[in-house]
């Protein structure tokens, strides 16, 4: 799947509707801060272990749709490289979660 | 940018550290808000229009990864294929938002 | 504890600081958003009925106490009587939740 | 306006209904996110100083009832002090932003 392609159609899908005008960096923010709010009110009773159904399933779709979209739409207007963003996350989180440490971690956890 | 890999990657990750015990959908959704909040932090106090730093860019970028991360954990966890959720929203918004009729609306809003 | 008492502090804290500028609703309501989301990041890899320790008390006083603090400020910049809008909420979920209908869905859930 | 008062009969309300089942703080930490995404999605597309009208007011006065009420119910079930907790922020905010510094720096912002 193609960040790039999708970042596209949604420039010109603003563009067409003059929504560019909306679409500061701090109302983009704002929208992924209510978009997560609304993936999480899916789950907001559910016990954590339920297996989900259809239902669960589609709402779930929609909403991290919806984050996608305004997190590339945000990084556009950022000019953030989504790419690179992630992949300099990984080398941190590589050097603060080394495999032997975190494997232990995780295990007294589990015994909680 | 190839989401797939992205996510063969994250399993990985996670797998070696033990940690896909703690990856329940509900709790990946309440990490993507968490995430989210942090972002609209950097914004908290910011006008709307102000041109942003290097400091508010390479912050932003983190936060963007750790959306981007959650993001595809979660859909990964719910199997949740991410390019069809956002081909199906571009669909409904193209047939909810009409581009004659938004770009009525949005000129209205701008005489606010 | 008398809400109005907190408000007639706070007002003047801010005032005595000049912070009165940015309190816009939007930025305040941002504000309860950033802070529900530190709320939550306590709880983020908890499982859902550890008992929580004097550390995650404190953490959560401290959160609790900002939320409280935002609403208040919030409700003085919209001019909401948070009494009455309180009293208003108990009253709509009695009718829409009442006891018998409200305990069989429970003791349904309880059977997941 | 008495928070204890309020938080006597929420408990009732929710023990009526067999509901405490689902109110672990985690719980209700999740459901405090998901009402502040509620409010802010209400300001999302709003220039930051537009005069809000009726219905802007009276749907922020129904979602900050509902923050209200679950800071409340968290409170009550992480035996939290929230006259407390506030007095002790006022405390540690009055030192953190001592009035003299607080004021120069708003006033170098609303220079930006």
């Amino acid at each position: 799947m193609d960040i790039e392609d999708i970042a596209k159609r949604l420039m010109k899908f603003a563009e067409d509707r003059y929504w560019e005008q909306f679409h500061s960096p701090k109302n983009l923010a704002i929208s992924l801060a209510v978009e997560a709010g609304e993936l999480l009110e899916i789950f907001q009773w559910l016990p954590e272990n339920t297996p989900y159904d259809e239902n669960v399933h589609e709402k779930a779709s929609e909403e991290i749709a919806d984050i996608l979209i305004y997190a590339i739409m945000f990084s556009q207007k950022m000019n953030i490289d989504m790419k690179k963003a992630v992949l300099k996350k990984f080398e941190v989180n590589e050097n603060k979660y080394p495999v032997d440490k975190a494997k232990g971690i995780a295990k007294k956890y589990n015994e909680l």
